[in-house]
């Protein structure tokens, strides 16, 4: 990387733990468009699955993956041993602070210190130009661009959209883990979100709490158990208290064998705020 | 920096907190030897102080620095503010485990984090080759060489030998701290340690404990308080049990309103230990 790096060449990294699906590839394609060399690893990391979580049974497909790879172009496949990686007496950490109290960060203690550990090694690896990250890991992709902002990482941070299943589900590693019927009611986690995004924007609802009230009641009509359902701040990931800015709506929901994730970003305009507060001042 | 590194050019960084003495200009004619393109940073970070510690009167002379640096031939000085380096929101930090609980990492909680975040930033910054520590902070250079292996940082790190005044104490920023008596006085720790290395190189003691508690006492029956004096594994700084192998004896030493530290490195050579081991088996 380095040669292509002194040739003037750009240089684009997408971290993956594998089992590529259409929401890896599409970064895949992204950093394709945007830079001349495009570097995917793939790591099942070890540092950010907590004990009792799926390590073990994380679905692993190299050929696949591969294959998929060459196919969407991409230039350099990293595919590391842990014994590269941590080798004996490793012993450093990175901890983004705040940002991993809310959402997953809740019940998944040290998840995100893997994460930022392992993207914070692959950067220095390839030393990129940019990072390519999927929003449907929201939480993952804004601790990642403030790590990447705080410590002043050269490489510039793109989140891209999620890709959906036909029927709206968020594709996902983990939907493998879903039987016949639990894959048919998934959707409904994207559709909730989705509606409560179309009623904040309709203005149907006064405060934060009554649209994760409304999204919780409805999901627990169906099967599974829901874990969060939180509206924050896109950026800083704190509670608001009031339904205006960039917000982020988000959920995770146990369905199975799967732990289930999606998101939709709301940005309310502030307009109206601003025009009852003149209101008010007259 | 980029466009010296696009040229081909070596880059080597001295990170200092300023308040320079023959100790930082050691490091930095050695990166202008090495490398093409000299930065040397000067910030008194405040992450690195405990509250109570020192920040505040922290000695601070930029106009005398900047006049050193320019006559050993720096390329950049950089001098960041606290504003640029920690904006609002700042959240990120890096911790190396176990190599932090030991020397002054148990009465400065907090310490290394603060080292290790700001060099890291550092090395982001400036992309250097070269990371140019001194030895007299013994476990500061042995905890970002650490961390760079660790996180795969493309940054060869070295570290130089303590520079000490003609009476033997360490160079420090902080000896002007010392009155002119304390002053007279703190010679008498280099020459402990050194009296120790010679007697662990002559056979005298039978093992580590033995030889910190001769420092500890001698260091008693002068002014000031012993913080600690710990014989560690000059890489691992975990405790050993024999006297053997690469070895470090540190010390840190509070003197009026100075804590000095100091430490030497030992090779024991194993040739002695192997040859009764054979007669053992014989």
């Amino acid at each position: 990387m380095r040669q292509a790096r002194a040739a003037g060449q750009t240089i684009g990294i997408v971290p993956t733990m594998g089992s590529l699906h259409e929401g890896h590839l599409s970064l895949v394609r992204r950093a394709r468009r945007e830079t001349d060399r495009v570097v995917v690893s793939i790591f099942v990391n070890p540092l950010q699955f907590a004990p009792g979580e799926d390590f073990g049974s994380y679905p692993r497909s190299i050929r696949r993956d591969a294959k998929l790879l060459r196919e969407a172009e991409t230039d350099v496949l990293f595919l590391p041993t842990e014994e590269r990686l941590y080798p004996s007496g490793f012993s450093t950490r990175i901890e983004v602070d705040e940002l991993d109290e809310v959402l997953c960060g809740r019940s998944r203690p040290g998840h995100f210190r893997g994460v930022c550990t392992i993207v914070m090694k692959l950067l220095q690896a390839s030393l990129p130009d940019r990072l390519y990250l999927g929003q449907k890991d929201y939480q993952q992709a804004t601790i990642l661009r403030r790590m990447v902002r705080d410590l002043d990482v050269p490489v510039r941070t793109v989140v891209c959209p999620i890709v959906r299943e036909r029927d709206g589900l968020a594709m996902s590693s983990r939907n493998v883990y879903l039987s016949e019927e639990e894959r048919n009611w998934a959707p409904a986690l994207q559709a909730a979100l989705a509606d409560a995004k179309r009623r904040i924007l309709a203005g149907d609802w006064s405060s934060p709490g009554a649209v994760t009230r409304s999204v919780k009641s409805r999901l627990r009509s169906g099967p599974g158990n829901t874990e969060y359902v939180e509206l924050l701040h896109a950026d800083t990931l704190q509670p608001v208290r009031v339904l205006e800015g960039e917000l982020v709506l988000a959920l995770a929901h146990r369905l199975g064998g799967a732990r289930l994730i999606d998101n939709v970003l709301i940005r309310v305009p502030r307009e109206r705020k601003g025009n009852s507060e003149r209101k008010v001042k007259r």
